[in-house]
């Protein structure tokens, strides 16, 4: 990133052979990013973070309030045809009444953005999920109706670690003419994805869930799918993100996704160990056996809410070198707080969850440590 | 900027001691902010940009569309109240018709913005510039309206350099109980500005138009005044913006605006004297006389639009090692092209009319060589 903010300043729309050079580097990454997740590289709209990618993707879609944009030529990109899909209620009937459906384990961005949408008329209903942390796709498809336009279902659980079945969630929708927006941003470098398997019409990325920098992230566009911007000015990223590029942050997010792209598969594995390594250090030590949550459902194995004998804030106060969640808030309830309720959690429970991440260079013997540091936390806790 | 992408990587909000330290990183770059343009820290709401700052200022305040929020406690700010104004119309009622005034020389994103509004019952109106490019405050006190919310002027062009009379025209609109918003992007980093005499309600600021990072802004938001987020997620920013905070983006925004706010009296002497040896230079070296658009107005003097006695895009051909502006495109019209047919200019007087800017390590040296490099382009132009 270090020569985009010093040297190589230019923006891709200025006229200059030194701006076509960062207009070319910045194509570099867009195809870095394209390739990790299986798509054309115009398929890749940069953002400023997962959050705004969910917003364009949800809002995008459905907010009528949004004029329709015709995306320009400019920077590069061959020039993109749209249209409105096929079967799609689509944005183009100001004001028609609609359904949207999210699931109980969407991150705040996509609960927020689908949520807003009530002032469109856009009615949101939550998808219920399974006590093993997966939603069913039966579920979806019985409470599907004719003016459902749109479908939320995230990939991985940043909690739980759990994996949803999108592929069939996708298909069933499809099937109904309705739309599948997929938040993959706790997958990204921990499993291989592809949007060709995962089929959903839009899929966000957050650049700093792999190792990419802050402020950084993409939106998957279905070649075809219809999206409207949802910021205003300069027509940038096909028309569908104004303002000037982010050179550095998405030259960051492509070198991210290259090196995801390389080490997602063997990654797994690593984590599974090391996660297993972890549970059954913690089992071994401590007096009462802790939970994983949602164990034998099909996870990324790099993510783990564990139940504890006692109280997670004061583990967590008595193991300070550590960095690990806890639940925060109840009320309004945070996203470790409403994951762990949608599979049943009580409060006390809750309470008592940790929740523990591996990094790509997560050792044994940092888990050797973490175990021992966690089982000295609560043996204070408990004996206090 | 550095420690913030490899080593401080933590979000303020997270629970670790680490994290605290990168929040109190983060209110020391907001405190530099505020400094540079004379507000308290907790009025600026730091953004992904100018484009940005721009769609939440007018966006925040009027768009019907988005539930209103109350700001949270979190990240260390002080909890904050903003009351919808008194005599302000607000958007406390839903699709109240309303009216909006931007000033024909804004940005396209201030025009764009604004224009969205459309679909919520606000219709835009324009304000005509004077052909010394000034917009007049008598215009906008002769087209304000019962039910005009808003006015969007500019401080400073990014095309014209001329300074616009913002604080009159705030000042006439408070009297009528109306909101202003100032995009003042261009001005930063030429010359001082202090909010407390711009009197504006919100005020955009753009990392990079100052030497900051790409990726990087902030909003001026007066105490007491209403704003709604244009995104949803996690609350950050006081509420307004959602999202991961940009640690890295934001530290370097402070740092921009702390050396910004050493030297900008100084640099403001400096522009002067440069842009009149740049233009002596020319009138003395090219055969026919160039003509420096709005001179006579109050300007910031790095910034010139120059109309040469040829084609612009021509001479930029002529002149490759240059860096320049001129005008891409009358249909839709890009900024340089909108601004020069505001102050009158015909189609051929555009097209010959080049955009130079000065930065703050621009020499006496480099001056002479440009225009020498001017000239020697405009020769094989006009002979060839």
């Amino acid at each position: 990133m270090q020569p985009y903010w010093a040297t190589h300043f230019m923006l891709p729309g200025q006229e200059h052979t030194h701006a076509h050079a960062v207009g070319e580097a910045l194509e570099q990454a867009r195809e870095s990013v394209a390739g990790m997740v299986g798509c054309d590289p115009f398929e890749i709209v940069f953002t400023g973070g997962g959050t705004e990618a969910n917003n364009l993707a949800i809002r995008g879609q459905l907010s009528s309030a949004h004029p329709q944009r015709v995306q320009p030529a400019g920077n590069g990109h061959p020039a993109l045809s749209r249209p409105p899909r096929a079967n799609s209620a689509g944005n183009s009937t100001a004001n028609a009444a609609g359904h949207v459906l999210v699931s109980e384990l969407e991150h705040d961005s996509v609960i927020g953005a689908a949520s807003s949408l009530q002032t469109s008329g856009i009615e949101m209903e939550m998808i219920p999920c399974q006590p093993n942390g997966i939603i069913d796709p039966a579920t979806v498809q019985a409470i599907l109706r004719p003016n459902t336009r749109l479908v939320c279902l995230q990939l991985a659980n940043p909690v739980l670690g759990t994996l949803q079945r999108v592929r069939e969630v996708a298909d069933l929708c499809h099937n109904r003419g309705v739309s599948v927006h997929c938040d993959a941003t706790q997958a990204f470098g921990k499993l291989p994805v592809d949007v060709s398997q995962l089929r959903a019409d839009t899929v966000s990325i957050s650049g700093h869930k792999f190792y990419g920098p802050k402020g950084s992230g993409a939106l998957y566009v279905r070649r075809g799918l219809h999206l409207a911007p949802i910021g205003y000015g300069e027509p940038r990223e096909m028309g569908l993100r104004p303002g000037a590029e982010n050179i550095p942050a998405w030259i960051g997010l492509g070198a991210a996704a290259y090196l995801a792209s390389r080490c997602e598969s063997e990654v797994g594995d690593n984590y599974s160990e090391l996660s297993d390594r972890l549970i059954n250090g913690l089992r071994s030590t401590l007096s009462e056996e802790p939970i994983l949550l949602a164990q034998h459902s099909p996870r990324i194995a790099n993510t783990m809410a564990i139940e504890m004998p006692c109280d997670a804030v004061r583990i967590q106060k008595a193991a300070r070198e550590l960095v690990f969640a806890t639940a925060q808030s109840s009320a309004p309830p945070d996203e470790m707080t409403r994951s762990l309720k949608a599979i049943g959690r009580t409060e006390t429970q809750i309470r008592r969850t940790l929740r523990i991440s591996l990094g790509w260079t997560t050792s044994r013997d940092q888990i050797d440590l973490v175990v021992s540091r966690i089982a000295e936390a609560c043996d204070s806790v408990l004996t206090r």
